[in-house]
């Protein structure tokens, strides 16, 4: 219902508004005005009530937003309240570090297996209670443990084909970290983490202020 | 000079239009229309027209952009033309992904040294010839090694401590791959990069297509 108007920014803001919702909720607190989220996250206040108010607008004017109730709604369109099973397909060190990646498990996102096609890793335990698993049995495992999400942390260069068999096995959501971008059929959900992109953005950030000061 | 009229979406999309024209070039491609890059990178071609028109507008009706040129000065844009020292804070499984993460070499971005605050983590050999430091020597170590640019791959409690610690010891550029946000002074540039941010927003994406088709 909500797709088509909704932008990703939105949705990336969502989930930092989030965030911040959490924190100021085990600080202790009742309320927030969107002044505050916006002062505090470096956005407009009209930017926030608009981004929110796509949801019905619960803020009261004066009164700000009651944080239980604006968290627990933000949530249950980040689709938090709910829990997903999740493959990482690429047991490097990107994979391992996402298997011990804080705060993913408490959002709901729980990693259920891990695929490799290297031999030598194939087999061998990786982090709590899982090993490794030849990717060749990924469509198999994807429907036994009901796998709704996959992130792909290989090598650029197995990233399409990996997607690709994610999708056939139906995987609904991708995550891809690999340095290649990928494509998927349009029924699937994909977010691309370019992690060289950020290198770029700050060396340019840090170009453009030495420019300043000249 | 650029700074204030670029947004932070537009270098984020010249980064990519890079590794796009770098893969044309790569295949022996000398020129490319905004069309053509927009139908692969799914932009309008005015988007593309419009981002690359704050540089001078080097594309010819009719014939597009000569590949090799608008690389060179993308690249320069992007800061890549020349190369950056760069250390990672946190030894853990994030930051050794980052220091055998392709591309980033290629692309000017040296990681030169790594720290934590881990005693039996420091002075242990991590990648190629580095050895974790210990992070009280950051200080010492930036300014004789000429870091500009520094990664924080610790747990969400210590990023802020340690944004603090890169910004006074000199550092220029921050990128924050921890899950907390941090602070740092208007002179430094940073970059975060929420991982549980696109784990949401693919959760996101797979209830709102399933409530399409509904």
């Amino acid at each position: 219902m909500y797709t088509s108007r909704i932008s990703k920014q939105t949705i990336k803001r969502l989930a930092i508004y989030y965030r911040y919702l959490e924190k100021l909720h085990k600080e202790g607190r009742r309320t927030v005005s969107s002044h505050e989220i916006g002062e505090e996250l470096g956005l407009k206040a009209s930017q926030v009530r608009k981004d929110l108010s796509y949801f019905g607008g619960f803020g009261k004017r004066g009164v700000g937003y009651e944080i239980r109730t604006l968290a627990l709604k933000v949530s249950k369109i980040l689709g938090l309240t709910r829990s997903w099973n999740v493959c990482i397909v690429g047991a490097g060190n990107l994979g391992r570090a996402l298997l011990r990646f804080p705060g993913l498990k408490e959002k709901g996102f729980r990693i259920v297996s891990v695929f490799d096609k290297d031999s030598a890793k194939i087999g061998k335990p990786v982090e709590r209670d899982l090993v490794v698993i030849d990717v060749k049995r990924l469509s198999e495992i994807v429907k036994a443990e009901q796998i709704e999400i996959g992130v792909i942390t290989t090598p650029a260069a197995d990233a399409q084909e990996v997607a690709e068999l994610l999708s056939k096995s139906g995987v609904k959501g991708i995550i891809n970290f690999a340095p290649a971008r990928v494509s998927v059929p349009e029924t699937a959900s994909l977010e691309e983490i370019d992690i060289s992109v950020a290198f770029s953005s700050v060396a340019f950030g840090i170009i453009t202020s030495e420019e300043d000061s000249d």
